[in-house]
């Protein structure tokens, strides 16, 4: 089932600009991303989904010029933490326990050795550990899209600091490290659409130990 | 469908190490590795299905003591590529004419952008380019695990050199990134199985612009 929508999806090259995705199924793309686990569960990263016309064209100037980014019904944009803060751990924490009602003496050490290893950590070095946690996020609202037979292009292909600028990111703490434009394919004009899916063979991929 | 998984899944703090994961859902679990998308399609990682015991205890001595790592039926090891070389993009470029059966103008222009780009760089930042790619594919394999109600220990937890140099994946041109754990749960003696899943709510999550 799962390996079904992971091979019907592609990196789909022409967008219908006509056809719109549903809000419901832009809501489950969205929730697949926000249920992704992610180290120590502070979620480092949200998602920005822009369908503002304007704000797609600026964007896709600063995208290679890649139309999918204005041809899509949806541009979805990732954005990491640009740094682990003290205020954001105990957030996290601070939700859980209130989520669960209660605390427990291994929870809280676990915030202090959270606190005490990542707050004094460079900058660039906590960026790097949220964006692999994007990256999870990214993935799973990809799988999502294809389960909701929706298209979608996982693009790294464009300016992160041009378009950090165009949506006020930094201010708010956060790097842009994907987008992700969903809609549907313009089958006719694509010219990745019937072409097979390449992945080095299993013996290259994998390595068992027994 | 897919967000029924996601919710079913968490990650086990313990596993009942008398119950094995059948060898068919170990082959779905890696092939939705496999199928992850990466970068250019590079795939620019490599997974180690460990189910023998002495590597399990030795990788569990590395890897925090977390029982999870030797009570798993099977233990994947992410580990991305440390740099990419002409030799890794020029193999995966031939690999995609080979099974497409043709070359084309506009690929082989994609193939020189890409050598002129990552093979200068250095193999630090090429690194953290790859272990993101990885991350897709944990964030797959985590899924299919669910899909397949097989039981998964998402972890970041280990001493990446240490266990680099017990598996020899230096000397591969890989590191690892990541370490999965899979089997099936002891929900008898774990204390994260009752507890509520915490997330984000929506809106300090999602930024919708339209």
């Amino acid at each position: 089932m799962l390996l079904e929508k992971l091979n019907w999806r592609y990196a789909t090259k022409k967008m219908d600009p006509a056809r719109k995705v549903p809000q419901e199924k832009v809501d489950r793309i969205i929730e697949a991303a926000r249920l992704a686990p992610t180290s120590s569960g502070l979620q480092p990263f949200e998602v920005l989904v822009i369908t503002n016309p304007e704000l797609k064209e600026k964007i896709r100037a600063v995208a290679w010029n890649q139309a999918q980014v204005t041809d899509s019904s949806h541009l979805l944009v990732f954005a990491a933490w640009d740094n682990y803060t003290a205020e954001r751990i105990n957030r996290m924490f601070d939700l859980v326990n209130e989520e669960r009602g209660f605390t427990s003496e291994g929870w809280e050490a676990y915030r202090q050795k959270l606190l005490e290893t990542y707050v004094p950590r460079s900058a660039e070095i906590n960026f790097e550990h949220a964006a692999r946690q994007a990256y999870i996020g990214f993935g799973l609202a990809l799988t999502a899209a294809a389960f909701e037979e929706v298209d979608a292009t996982p693009m790294e292909g464009f300016d992160a600091a041009a378009l950090d600028e165009i949506l006020g990111l930094r201010e708010k703490g956060l790097r842009s490290v994907t987008i992700m434009p969903i809609g549907y394919r313009d089958a006719a004009n694509d010219w990745l659409v019937n072409l097979k899916k390449v992945r080095r063979d299993r013996k290259n991929f994998v390595t068992e130990i027994a």
